[in-house]
């Protein structure tokens, strides 16, 4: 009678003739696939603009809006290099366009934000529609609508792009188009969305222009900066986020895109924000004034001191606590709208 | 052989015999419960504000506000007197507040609406907060929210009421209490509530205050003019209705009160309108400019010119056409809401 | 100097003066439009089908439901005679087929629902597909469907009537057509909205065929006492309802109809329920077994004694509770749906 | 007077110097970031049951199901093999369970669906009810319920697993927890959720027992090849998809998950389908009878001949065809509810 054979070896053996067969054992790999809470392969981190802004300048030397179709630098996470993401999810670049410039028209399925991070005058056309860029301004280029930018002022503008690139690309959803002419013809004022959705009416028997997406894409800093102001002098400070908004789509009260979600906030002077943690991964942009994230995970921790368009990343089920001895405000904006719609969304506050 | 007994006779026995057990024939009254088309018992009607003025003015002298608890008189539909209503399911007065008057809180299941008609400087607190009352201003009292009428300026205050008051009626839902206190207390600043909501930014984890009713209770003329200005400049003009907006609830897209659906809508100088009809009949305020809406339905018609501050009503399904020559701006409410949740909504334009 | 004219006077001067102009004093009549609680107009009542079935039958001999399009006895609520309704809002007859007759093709904007009540055989077609009726069946015509009966079997077939005619009256909104042919052609198979959307299962890229309307315009007895029994086996009994289901319209988990909810409960022997009040007046059928109903309404109590095939009314806002001491079966609709989309939906449990 | 540096070397050292800083050049990456359309890294692939189900046996014999947890083959993509996955977003393998063993219990946030392939007796417990498991049934384990599957008759069950697994390793949503019993307690009979949910009836007054899934967790075949023989017996046959329908939550008329869609499927006899594409890459049990699917992307292609219990996956934007001579059944189920919610589903009928 033969010994038996150990099961080490039997599992092998199983697992090497299988393996043509485009089959392999869950058991080995279960625990990984089914973590007990995230463990982000993301890593906390901050793009101090004093430093960016330099290779900013240097790329409109480099190459040009055209040439470039959008002349970009990436803020890819120090964790995922190679994958042109800040978190797994989520895209995130700062674009210059100088006086002159023009950025070809196109369209495609990403969703796309825009935020105003220095200089004014520069345009973003959205579907026969400029928007005039002004610091804090968040604008939006809905998904598969055409879109261009220029600048026809004389101060080099830059601004932040938030995009659900990885998302489309892990879904397999991404289509694109050049459009045949360079800008897009300009068929409406200024104005004209805001004009017909900002004010609290909408139109009768309007279509909605952008299916899911918020009908109005520009929100003006002045009238956000009033909000806060507003609130900050009639609402009580939340012990985690001080005085924070959500833009919303006039037409449904929802997010502004379905893919994600913006928000802006204040920390008064002398604020020391309580911890947090949720799942959805959050990019900030620092839109004025100073102060200081901290972020822990397990062991880990990180602490940034950011001032005026500093930009950071705080990743999934990190505990993240804000403060600011001077007052602040943020821009920000992460995947929350997916996670809510899936129903995985999920966030502790410590106290 | 007996001849048969007529079936006249025999249905007229029957109908006596079961009466007595709460029994009714339907074929006797079908066609008039079933008809081809609604045969809305209300009729058009203008009321001519320098013909209701003095009465109002009158009705300063006859009776306080505090006495009256609301000092208000009645639009009736002159088919409808004694029903205390505009159309079948509205209700529509206009209500004198005079500087230094009270109109004491309280509150019911009924949504209230205020349209300021004449005067500065009386305010509606709802909630705790107070909105100073302008002409042209959109006001709330949503249901079930406390609410009192106040006056501290110098001039005599009028505002159209637009309730739905019919409606809990026919559906035996309302209720109502009054205010120990004659004035509510004032726990926010007057601009909290536009602050928080009126900005296509909403506060983070906010609960909506007003259930399915619009968190801002104050839509102000001017942003609604300011709207209606900007879509005159850009948008074409609607054969029917000129440029029209509807208020909505920014926390839904959808209609500032479960009720009744709100609208404001400017005829430009020269304006002849096509002519359409729908199910919901509609209440006019005039806010600025003159005109003329001619109704029709079967053999009658109705012409009236109307001026500002005038009102009038198009009930559901007679056809109604606008002009103006030197153009003017018109403020509206109806019961779409409810024929629209209802699936019983219904209209029809003519070219 | 003059004597002061007495407060009454001058008022009275002022109603008599502006009656003329379609005003009319709020503060006189103020109390009764906006009462403190819902005083509803409707009484309870009881129609004994020992009672009403005699008359049903005489009607069969008196009219042919060609000639009566409808042979329904209408149950009137006995506060509401003339008006053609059970409570404000809703509408209940009790509708007779005999063997080889017709009821003629029709629609109207009006949602009907049919519970069959004795005899089977009878059939409905409703938008080219016809259900064959059986005691206990809830079937549906929906809003502006073609619709017809016939009954090919040998029995009388009785069924409720459940409409929203009243409402569609109130909002002004009702359309109807007669079809040019008695019957409508069939042209789908018995069974196929059922097989199509009845198995929690539905086609894809359907178009939903009846818009607000449950897709399924048949819930077989069959099924509903299948579910009925199997929750009694296995939930525990509620204190004011035994064991209670709500039909639901399987593309939405919504109500059957937007006008219309309707349910069927079991309460089991000896069930002895608690009192609770509702704004939404409910008219019941009763199935099988047997029971009783208390209700009350601040001094006045009314008791009824229930048996198969009886049916009765429960108004807003009184108190009622059931018992039943061998248990039955109950079938009920009333108007929640709208209630619940207008916001003013009350509901109180006493324990 | 210096040559100037070649662009090429300006931009190379730009990269080098900014790449401590975390900055990547958008224009380098954009075309592969943003591509014309869908370029699934997937392959269409297909897994002989008859290949399979020996190794399944060699698993039974190698590992029990407790010391596995879940003794499962997984079906990884020829393409992504390492990660687990069938397409980028979805998880799928097959279970085995011998007679009396035990698959311990525990809860994540993951979504999972069953489909039974093979043998009859085994059980899967959520939340305290147990369901049998029967060939062509298709099983829910909701979002963070308890769960463990067990078997107590006499022949070996393998199941189908579909998980959103790689999604909430995307979204770093994941979360899990063993029970501290390896079985979980029943609480309620088998049976308890479809007879609440499962008749187009629901309790009154219930709480949704599982967040955004079906409270329905057991679709049994019977009542599916039921929908679907009434079908195809009734309704015109789909030239793309023969006899389809989807899987729906009684309460909400929306997908059974929040992440994955389930369709079964009949082609008839002789049905030669045509062509179509979509960004949803779905996965296809084949229930009974015999078809082929032919698959094409540029100039690649692909053909697969099925019979009973084999698996095929058709990746994103990939062209297919079902026929069948002899007719067949098949489950499916991709990341449709997904591509929806996030605005991003597309699709090409070819005719």
């Amino acid at each position: 009678m033969n010994a038996p054979i150990p099961t080490a070896q039997v599992r092998e053996q199983l697992y090497r003739d299988m393996d043509a067969y485009n089959l392999t054992p869950l058991w080995e790999v279960l625990h990984a696939l089914v973590p007990p809470r995230p463990a982000s392969p993301c890593a906390p981190a901050l793009w101090k603009y004093d430093e960016v802004r330099p290779f900013l300048m240097r790329a409109g030397d480099a190459i040009t809006a055209e040439e470039a179709v959008r002349r970009v630098l990436i803020l890819e996470n120090p964790n995922l290099r190679g994958q042109s993401c800040i978190t797994q999810s989520l895209y995130a670049g700062l674009q210059l366009i100088l006086p002159g410039e023009v950025a070809p028209s196109h369209r495609h399925t990403q969703s796309a934000l825009r935020f105003i991070v220095e200089g004014s005058g520069a345009y973003t056309a959205v579907d026969g529609e400029r928007t005039t860029m002004r610091p804090g301004d968040f604008i939006i280029t809905p998904s598969w609508t055409w879109h261009d930018h220029g600048h026809e002022a004389d101060e080099p503008v830059v601004w932040l792009d938030g995009l659900d690139i990885p998302m489309l690309r892990f879904f397999d959803a991404g289509f694109a188009q050049n459009d045949t002419s360079k800008s897009q013809q300009v068929t409406r004022p200024e104005g004209t969305s805001f004009a017909r959705y900002g004010h609290n009416m909408v139109p009768v028997r309007h279509a909605p222009p952008f299916g899911k997406t918020s009908p109005i894409f520009s929100y003006p800093y002045e009238r956000s900066r009033e909000a806060l102001h507003e609130l900050e002098q009639h609402a009580p400070v939340d012990a985690w986020d001080g005085f924070k908004l959500r833009y919303v789509n006039p037409l449904t009260g929802g997010w502004t895109m379905p893919t994600i979600g913006t928000f802006m906030q204040r920390l008064p002077a002398g604020f020391q924000g309580q911890g947090w943690r949720q799942t959805d991964g959050a990019v900030y942009s620092v839109v004025e004034g100073e102060g200081e994230v901290q972020i822990q995970q397990d062991e880990r921790s990180w602490s940034f001191r950011f001032g005026p368009r500093d930009h950071f990343v705080v990743p999934s089920w990190h505990t993240a606590r804000l403060s600011s001895s001077k007052g602040c405000v943020l821009f920000s904006f992460s995947d929350r709208p997916v996670h809510e719609a899936l129903g995985i969304h999920n966030e502790e506050r410590l106290s």
